[in-house]
């Protein structure tokens, strides 16, 4: 899709240090001279704010399809208003989840389909794939202690049980396994600036 | 879907007196002795109604694909937690629009595929469709001059949107004449006492 730009999305359960990656990135892209696009989904787009409202926020139960097309819709708006024109005029997007999220989240959850799930969210945003996807990869208990000593609210989907954030990681390395050429895989245990250090020299490599 | 209850759907374009043959249907039925549930979308919902206020109030464009998903996650959420729970007490359910506004309207937008928003929609519905669905079919110039009191001539927006009113009607006939069994056509341009004695005539039949 990148004709000109280049995309990277950032994978991962909560507490695994996508933002850390992706702010040190950022910087790092940055002083390469690159023009640099931090988005994130949901919510990465003027509507996708009033759908990740609504997802994340609302009080009471979200049918199961409901909650996947929604995350569906915001991905449709996100790649077609802001990832796209981005990557158009030469730009790194450098994004806090995509895809991947949904199918690992939802299959976790074992209510829906995960390949129907794929399916669903290639049709929103036109087949579009990154040109790079980081997997941050912890083990969960490591990622609670983390997001414990943040102090900071849990929202619905943090709440959820460990034994689903156990199945979230599996279903990521699965994804991850299926698409080598795609994914970096890294352990997210290590010091940041050693996790920083192998994203940047995989990126190198392709600008 | 309804093993017990009964949905029927009422389908057609604005203009057309889907809200009065709503209202005198839910007067009989509640006559008969039956519980209705009077229901619409995008909005017969909790959820239905943040979604829609998205679709129909938000200033700015909305990506095509994202706005099938809203309306779409919108259908998800109303029949899992509004239609189906109703008709599973055996009540009838009248409501205005189903999938076959999305199917009529995408298809004579012509910017997304009307089969790849028919199947979207039935995903999202886990394939209900309604027992019976009521066109209103009306000559697009007579809507407008009941929605529209001033009798002003047309500009040319207002004439490109009646050619898309008019596709609006023909895909509606359409998708009629495709599913015989489950579609009445009404002329619409009668007094509504008497479409209001035919839709009773055709589900007295059925109740």
């Amino acid at each position: 899709m990148s004709a000109r730009g280049l995309w990277i999305t950032l994978e991962g359960g909560d507490g695994s240090g996508k933002t850390t990656q992706a702010a040190l990135l950022e910087k790092w892209l940055r002083a390469q001279g690159r023009e640099v696009l931090r988005t994130r989904e949901p919510g990465g787009s003027e509507v996708g704010v009033l759908i990740r409202d609504i997802v994340l926020h609302h009080r009471g139960d979200i049918a199961p399809r409901a909650e996947a097309l929604l995350y569906a819709a915001d991905r449709a708006h996100h790649v077609a208003t802001v990832v796209r024109p981005a990557l158009e005029r030469g730009a790194v997007v450098v994004q806090d989840r995509y895809l991947d999220s949904s199918v690992a989240y939802q299959g976790a959850g074992r209510v829906l389909d995960a390949d129907q799930v794929r399916e669903l969210s290639l049709w929103a945003a036109e087949g579009a794939l990154p040109d790079l996807t980081v997997l941050l990869d912890l083990d969960p208990a490591d990622a609670r202690r983390r997001l414990d000593s943040a102090d900071k609210p849990f929202d619905r989907l943090e709440a959820e049980r460990e034994e689903f954030h156990q199945r979230v990681r599996e279903a990521y390395l699965g994804l991850a396994a299926a698409e080598p050429g795609r994914f970096l895989v890294v352990d997210a245990a290590q010091d940041p600036e050693r996790i920083a250090e192998a994203v940047r020299a995989r990126i190198a490599a392709m600008l």
